[in-house]
């Protein structure tokens, strides 16, 4: 595979795993592309503070041949990936000529699914891009807009009412953030409406919030969230969402807002490549994180699956997906010098945050959970940390430093046109 | 008018003119309602920079209802002003109930205009919404990553041509910006083109660049540009734009990039009002700013046009339309108290300015004329002076640092969808 020539490596996905292999490989005797739909990485758990108007998108977005510009041997593409031809060892994407590899890591992430359900998606946005944010930034303030011209009480009332779907950590912020976004900073700026009254209901389909984390964290969560306004419906699935609302446990709940924080659904790469999958579309990984048949091609984060330590699997977060990002490195490394294959993969999960509002925040790192404003401080200072570069780091202080002391959103903007579908909703 | 109850004053646009407008009324006695398209007041002598990469949206826009949070009296409304019942005394709305005046002001501002050829606009891209300028950072960024994966070196050469049309301030700003754009900022980051080839071609029919500043600064504008790289066509009009570029002269340039910067057309305030307008439709308005015909109706700001203490037209800049609005609320001030009507409205010109590059800049105060690095200090300094609080005003100064100290732009983002016609461009 050395051969005569340079290795060719190739990355599809510019995301927290994909990123991390071209960080940790060797710069010498390799010639590495990598492929992104996006010209970005996007440093995705931050996004719901995108959609909700607390940071902006250059925040949390770099371009990614920025990231590379001091590797000469990198190249940058920008592509959508829609095949690989196996049999001649190539990746074919849109905008691009047929990109041929020696060692292929397949890094291509995933996206929300509707459980069969995809007409919902119009009525109930989920937030996996940029646009994603920018589009649900611009429903969330509509809606005050529309509600505040609204002369029916009715439709007003329920233009006011956000359901959110999934209790996950993104549900969990998501509804934070609608909560302080309702009652702090947008308290003054309506005359005919009070935004204090915002009805913000979390529905999950499980027992509790939050089931990554400890029990008595969930239930930290919860009153937390009810504290902040939240209603919290818990053990019922959504059955439908559409243009006047939900329906959960049978009962319709007239919403003109509904955000989808539930369900994943993994990119095609297991089609692409024939490759076994689980009902999510994970590629089932071998131990090594290759593709079963496939010696030369891996694939890591959210779209693979494979067991933990615990036998648990792996969960789709960033860590995770740059551990494996690591590990396909040290493995490429190692067959680039000839030198015996290390051990199989083994994750470490290092802990679960999430945040629900200003000084709630639930920590849980195994040996020891924290919450309140402990854990707000860890959270906010970990997300700090993990930006790249001195200048994101710094205006997203910035940002938060003035929601902190003033309540002032600094992104408050509706911008780009509606979809069709929101002139139907209500 | 005072009548039994409060006076009801209603402004269309919460541009510069019409903010100046509501700042300046009295707080007592009235019923202020401010109508926008948008959500957002913006700064646009800066949205070349959002255009450019330099800065993000939020940091030049702020919500109408936030800047009025603390005045009760004050409505803001969103919906798309679609005309004028003068009879019934109401202003007409998407979105909204008719809205009643007892004063009506009209500041609904300008678009660009192509003269006559609006089949060029989907080529042309021009630039006075934030929307415009994500679509141009979309375009201009996309352009070198179509050429960084174009094989063919005649279009790759036509990607990185930038054909920008008119040669005042707009003009020359974007062109300098681009200039800087691919000369430093990307100069490290692609593998298949060098960016600092990229060609600009600034073309403007007058015989000189910035007309409205005195001869010996477009002298130096004029050197500043092309020092930066920059080819200046001067003395010839577009004759065509296309997806292969543009035509002047007789001449074709085979550009994949053509930016607008020509032309004002009005809205259409004068045909709401059935009022006399001048070619561009700017409304002929009386020395005291009102509608011919309508003592209640004010207009102000780029839709109407009168003529300055020299006789000449004023300007259709940030400044003119303050001071339009702040006269205005003086005039209403008086009809209020029942007071003689000021003096007519007399503009003072302070001055032009416009930003080549970095430590390149021209500003004539009419006393004096300066270049260079200090007038560059001077363009920074009040830019970010009225740029409206703390907030952005930091965010600006840091982003402009960086830019300063290390090439870096922020805000470097390929996003929305692509218009449909960039698939035919070249």
């Amino acid at each position: 595979m050395v051969g005569e020539g340079r290795t060719r490596i190739v990355v599809t996905g510019g995301g927290f795993g994909g990123l991390e292999v071209v960080r940790s490989l060797p710069q010498d005797g390799v010639d590495i592309t990598i492929i992104d739909t996006r010209n970005h990485h996007l440093f995705q758990p931050l996004l719901y503070q995108v959609a909700t108007a607390s940071l902006t998108t250059s925040d949390i977005a770099w371009p990614i041949r920025y990231l590379f510009r001091r590797r000469p041997e990198v190249t940058v593409l920008m592509g959508r990936v829609t095949g690989i031809d196996t049999e001649r060892r190539c990746v074919i994407a849109e905008d691009c000529e047929p990109v041929p590899y020696d060692i292929l890591v397949v890094a291509t992430g995933a996206r929300h699914s509707y459980f069969g359900h995809d007409e919902w998606e119009p009525y109930a946005p989920a937030l996996k891009t940029l646009e994603d944010a920018t589009t649900l930034r611009r429903r969330i303030l509509t809606a005050f807009e529309r509600a505040e011209a609204e002369p029916d009480p009715i439709r007003q009332r329920a233009l006011l009412t956000f359901a959110i779907v999934g209790g996950g950590p993104t549900g969990v912020e998501i509804a934070g953030a609608v909560a302080e976004l309702a009652r702090d900073t947008l308290k003054h700026d309506f005359r005919h409406i009070d935004t204090t009254e915002t009805r913000i209901v979390l529905i999950e389909a499980g027992p509790r919030l939050l089931p990554a984390f400890r029990p008595a964290l969930s239930d930290y969560a919860r009153a937390a969230l009810e504290k902040l306004g939240v209603e919290l419906v818990l053990g019922e699935a959504v059955t439908l969402c559409d243009s006047d609302g939900v329906v959960y446990g049978g009962e319709r709940l007239a919403a003109g807002n509904i955000i989808w924080a539930a369900g994943v659904q993994a990119s095609p790469a297991a089609s692409w490549l024939g490759a076994p999958a689980d009902k999510a579309g994970r590629v089932r990984v071998e131990p090594d994180l290759t593709v079963p048949g496939h010696a030369n091609i891996f694939a890591i984060g959210d779209t693979v699956t494979i067991a933990g330590p615990d036998g648990s699997p792996v969960p789709g977060i960033a860590p995770a997906a740059k551990q494996q990002g690591r590990y396909v490195a040290s493995v490429i490394r190692a067959r680039l010098k000839g030198r015996a294959a290390p051990p199989p993969f083994r994750y470490r999960h290092d802990g679960s945050l999430a945040t629900i509002g200003k000084r709630l925040a639930v920590v849980d790192f195994g040996w020891i959970a924290l919450k309140g404003a402990l854990a707000w401080w860890i959270w906010g200072l970990a997300h700090v940390y993990f930006l790249i570069g001195v200048r994101n780091r710094v205006m997203v202080a910035l940002s938060w430093l003035w929601i902190y002391l003033r309540n002032q959103r600094g992104a408050r903007l509706i911008t780009q046109q509606k979809d069709p579908v929101e002139d139907d909703i209500l």
